[in-house]
């Protein structure tokens, strides 16, 4: 009785996880949450009956116009009139994949990779082929979906070299680039991030971006811009998805980025103490259980665990919540048929640093006795 | 280098004619505008920090009960554990459309009907059987839709037993029932409101409706409950979408459905004067050259032009935009493929009562220009 495509809609096991991470004590690595103590105050009072109309698909112009300056200022040359602001990212993860891939349509993606992605493009049918920042071979993939700055989950920041290397494998072989770049204002190190969507000279693109992370997720508010050539077609899947995103939230945005308060710079320093902080517990507890790179931004670490702790963490994870710590199964970021890897995601934002240093301890532990069990 | 749904995703009319409607002195019949001057005042003192955060991808739970306590109380017996949060009530379209439609699936629709449904149902591939509230006949529909409270673009209202009829019908043959109630509480006359979704016993079904009409659709806000079986699904659909809907939207609409100020009954009395005055304008001005029917509740009037000035109205939409009127002609309402009707739908709602009335003259006059021109 259903379309054929809900063979492939299966049970995020992120929704399995956030339903329990708001439990009292529970000290969460799973979602990617922003510190809620650092949400802005908002302010209202530009808010305007007109604003409770009925407004343009697109988005309103006064948003688009600021978006459109800052993109241009980040390297990448645009225009407020192809800016299509979004009900939040993932739902331009939702118009791209439905402007691009049908039943075994191919796509390139790093592995592992957003997994509320891979969960779009796994309803509408895609096949995979996996590249690397070093090899960044896209085969004949219609669409290559990237984030390279912060990736999710791995952290990983292209240099420039790959970045210029991606956007030649797709001007070469043709594929459509989609660049998904929500963390890109949350940076703790110096680093390039300048869009790879600017080195493209040929072939046909998408940048994405959010306002989840510097401000404040539950306005549900993010933008894209793309190739001249695909930007009606995704207004029109825009209007076809919800006519228009939620203009309160367009309001409150516009004033914040108006206001332009220093917000980014106080952001920045209190989540580089956060994941200061984190990877001297990590040090503490997980040396020689686990290796990692330290994220020169973002909200995750990767970890890998050792051979001799490799076991998979999907197993653990009812042990882990029941002692009250949630994390992320490295498994939910690959391409669906990937076997047990030894990796796990961990964020390092929403925690305090006690109550991370308590949980740091308290998985390791759990990863220790799950390993004793092993002969 | 698209995928093969695009084919069909044909630039809306509407998209073409709300361009136009905001210019200077612009008398618009086009759009299901609310009135702007009966929108609410929002109480923004409710919302707190918490609510910025991610939330669940169902909406959250006081504003799913107080939902579920009123599609309880208007005759559909739900739970809040079955009500789903929407963005508005065209992304519900959208995510029954994802679960049903494949290429080739029949949808069972009323010729004319609500022409964004018909966009998204275009999109995913579908094909159409049309039926009417006197024979209901849905054929081998995978789904029926309908809009049986003051129907888009019609006006019409199901009375009884009509709504058991199509529930019949829907039982009989296995289709799944997806109903669309954004306009019943825009009442005018006493008529039978009973959701056709409390008829059915067997056959899976789909409620929906929206907060844009009696709120504010730049809150961009609605809700659905279905059958068990369908929710689980439903939600994955939503989360894969858009993750959640706006979280100040939904603080907004939970006090305002809290303070239960006789809202209502206000918003209804000035929509009755509204209509009553617009049909002494159309009286006046259409008489002899078109007929309707009084519509008890909605937004609109469906005109019939009478065979003698039975011309296509898109062909007259130029001139009538640059005479400063707009309207809706009513082929945008048919499935594809629909050759010229002689109809029109006019929003009554929108227009001052003395704008009305000279946007009605006007547009009569240039209906009978363009039939002098026939020989």
């Amino acid at each position: 009785m259903f379309a054929n495509r809900i063979e492939n809609l299966i049970e995020s096991p992120v929704r399995e996880i956030l339903k329990v991470i708001d439990r009292p004590g529970m000290i969460s690595f799973a979602g990617g949450l922003p510190a809620t103590e650092c949400f802005p105050e908002l302010d209202v009072s530009s808010v305007k009956s007109a604003h409770l109309q009925y407004g343009p698909s697109e988005g309103d112009d006064e948003l688009r116009e600021q978006v459109a300056a800052s993109l241009t200022e980040r390297g990448l040359k645009t225009a407020a009139d192809r800016v299509l602001i979004l009900s939040g990212s993932q739902q331009g993860i939702d118009l791209v994949a439905k402007l691009f891939v049908d039943r075994g349509t191919g796509i390139a993606v790093e592995a592992p990779t957003y997994l509320a992605a891979l969960q779009v493009f796994d309803l509408f049918g895609a096949e995979y082929i996996s590249y690397t920042a070093d090899q960044p071979e896209t085969g004949n993939a219609r669409l290559t979906y990237t984030i390279p700055t912060f990736q999710n989950p791995t952290g990983h920041c292209y240099n420039e070299a790959q970045r210029q290397a991606l956007a030649l494998a797709c001007d070469r072989s043709g594929s459509v680039l989609f660049e998904d770049d929500p963390y890109r204002d949350l940076v703790y190190d110096d680093c390039d991030r300048t869009p790879i969507c600017s080195y493209v000279r040929n072939t046909e693109w998408i940048y994405q971006s959010s306002f989840s992370k510097v401000y404040a997720p539950g306005l549900r508010l993010g933008y894209l811009t793309c190739s001249e050539k695909l930007f009606p077609h995704l207004v029109r899947l825009k209007q076809a998805a919800d006519l228009h995103s939620c203009r309160i939230s367009q309001q409150l945005i516009l004033k914040l980025l108006q206001a332009n308060n220093g917000r980014n710079q106080k952001l920045t320093t209190f989540y580089r103490q956060r994941r200061d902080s984190f990877d001297l517990s990590l040090t503490a507890s997980f040396s020689g259980i686990a290796d990692w790179q330290r994220p020169v931004g973002g909200l995750f670490y990767w970890l890998t665990l050792r051979p001799e702790f490799a076991i998979d963490t999907r197993e653990i994870l009812k042990r882990s919540i029941a002692a009250g710590v949630a994390f992320m199964p490295g498994e939910a970021f690959y391409p669906r048929g990937v076997k047990a890897v030894p990796s796990l995601r961990l964020n390092f934002s929403h925690a305090s640093p006690q109550a991370a240093d308590d949980g740091l301890y308290t998985l390791a532990k759990i990863i220790r006795t799950a390993c004793e069990g092993r002969v």
